[in-house]
């Protein structure tokens, strides 16, 4: 699709729905990931599920990243495609034309991905050995989400175990991520689950080296507890994928100042317009939840304190501005924040760049594609 | 995107997760509605923002359709660029961009809209002129959803004033539709509800014939409750949507018996594979809600009696098979019922077409482009 915008456009013409990439924020964002973990053994691999764009993933490799991982190979192509060579796919990999497309790109870039069961180290090996390649392949273990992974220990020892047997592929370390834990709201609570993940983690590397087999990768960890993570000694690589962005839902954990969003700021906005407003309390937006993820929460409006986010409906979002001073008149354009950065991406086909994206003044600086978007095998 | 599947192709060997209609039911829900409103002075609309596919607007139009609705231009856009000469905007439009394109498609098919405040009247009006050419603008009502729309009665008779003297537009008729009401669970209070838009839409089509306003449209309603609209005598288009597809949502309200969907039928599922089964208990599938929206509750497995959906994360569902007999396999193909049709479907790029989908040999008889994708603007 034709991008909605042009480099130069001033912001206040670009159509609207947009999502719209606060430029400041976004390098500030990845400068302040780089400095947390600049000097320690673990280094960054962004997680590319969030942004799907290797323009970014790029970004983060100039600050110190290894590379990037994502969810899924059309992600990892769009990726390697872009020009990123270090492409994890931190997820299990089921059916042959997938394998198949794993093993091409593994001819052209380092695209390691997960195991977690018998059945997908026979079927990856089958692949390897169509495409004549030598495939990493991390076995995931579950640090307690409950979700995907070997039990940590011998579990996780046995199946590195038939890994290495595989022809065509190698043992290339351990898949450790607790992705629930990164939205418990309590700090110490979070880092505390995070804390048995890495001993999870760690048992498990320990019961691996008893048995000589070497972790390349020690993967895992989220932008709500990688510094519990990076100060494990056991973990060398950090998944941190929305800290890029951030959105409303990890601002419940990272603290909210008003309209900061903690350690990280808010760098993703949907511009949209004032569409109707029936009545004075009430204001309607051209954007719902095609264009704006709910799963984590609905989106906040920026800049509008004392407007209240009711109903969202495909393409509609109600604001209540009963309590606010300066109400938005029809076809004004309102930011909204998103509950969750990573789904939002995936509804949109174009980042609209934008720098000093607060002042009147702004304009379009760049237009980056959502080249993953979509990428759903 | 390239479709993921081929014409011919064994529904088992495409890949997951896939968007699949069920040619079946599909064409059985398309008869359906259309023999449930023959004859009546209500004609269908039938709802693009459901399945964005000009191929599925023409279809329901060789059954009796006037045309099709949408709620975007963009959607509008797709539509008549796909051979579809009659779609109403069933929605507000703010923006000279935006307004520039719908006048544009004027030029090549009947593209009517709706409004609701003067400033969206004034803004048409503008860009009708730039174009040299006269819209239909519809006086959106609120009939108790509470989101756009004018007030029943003389607001709406102003705006239609309004309308009416405005230079390159034309006083369409009305928009009377109540989208919350489609979700109440109990069959009376819906048709109650349903009635009482009834009773507002009459008392505006009435007031404004007294003022010598004609409405060419009255349109309006949805698979909830079209069958109200249709007996009103006041309504003569119906704007269901759903209908053709289905979903788990619909179906608390219609009666789904078993696997059926009460008068309408299941059409509409998303492929998935077992890529996880860390225990016996619980079955991962490779389909989150980046692939199968969830604002309208979980998709459920279809076929899997005694499977419980728990959590969907971005690209995962975990089920709980521990009361299924015959639990999948890994790597096994697993159909999800989407909770809402119409954001899964924008979630994906073709709809992989299938007949006699329920039995072993079903191949895939077309691929649809889900044409307005996307077309959020």
């Amino acid at each position: 699709m034709k991008p909605l915008a042009e480099i130069g456009q001033p912001l206040a013409q670009v159509d609207t729905p947009a999502l719209i990439v606060d430029l400041d924020a976004f390098e500030t964002n990845l400068k302040t990931m780089a400095d947390m973990i600049a000097g320690g053994p673990a280094k960054l691999r962004g997680h590319s599920k969030t942004h799907k764009s290797p323009v970014i993933g790029l970004k983060q490799m100039e600050l110190g990243a290894v590379g990037v991982c994502c969810q899924k190979v059309g992600e990892a192509e769009a990726m390697v495609e872009g020009g990123v060579d270090n492409v994890l796919v931190s997820n299990q990999v089921a059916g042959a034309s997938k394998l198949d497309r794993l093993a091409d790109l593994n001819r052209r870039a380092f695209v390691p991905f997960c195991v977690d069961h018998v059945q997908g180290v026979a079927q990856a090996s089958q692949a390897a050995k169509r495409a004549g390649v030598t495939m990493d392949a991390l076995v995931e273990i579950d640090v307690g989400g409950g979700r995907c992974g070997v039990q940590p220990g011998q579990a996780a020892v046995d199946l590195a175990r038939i890994v290495d047997a595989a022809d065509g592929l190698r043992f290339g370390g351990l898949q450790a991520y607790h992705g629930s834990v990164q939205h418990v709201r309590d700090h110490a609570e979070r880092h505390a689950h995070a804390q048995e993940a890495v001993d999870k983690a760690r048992m498990t590397v320990e019961a691996l080296s008893a048995e000589g087999f070497t972790c390349d990768i020690v993967g895992g960890a989220g932008t709500g507890t990688f510094q519990t993570e990076a100060a494990s000694g056991i973990y060398n690589e950090l998944q941190a994928g929305s800290y890029v962005f951030m959105d409303t839902d990890y601002a419940l954990n990272l603290g909210a100042d008003g309209e900061q969003a903690g350690q990280f700021q808010y760098a993703l906005f949907v511009q949209t317009s004032v569409m109707s407003m029936p009545v004075p309390e009430r204001v309607v937006l051209d954007a719902g939840h095609k264009t704006c993820a709910i799963d984590s929460g609905p989106p906040q409006p920026f800049g509008l304190p004392g407007a209240v986010t009711g109903s969202l409906s495909d393409e509609h979002a109600v604001l209540d501005v009963t309590e606010v001073n300066n109400r938005p008149g029809w076809g004004d354009h309102v930011l909204l924040i998103p509950g969750h950065c990573d789904p939002t991406v995936n509804l949109h086909d174009h980042y609209i760049c934008v720098r000093s994206l607060h002042t009147p003044g702004a304009v379009v600086e760049d237009i980056w594609p959502v080249a993953a978007r979509g990428a759903l095998n």
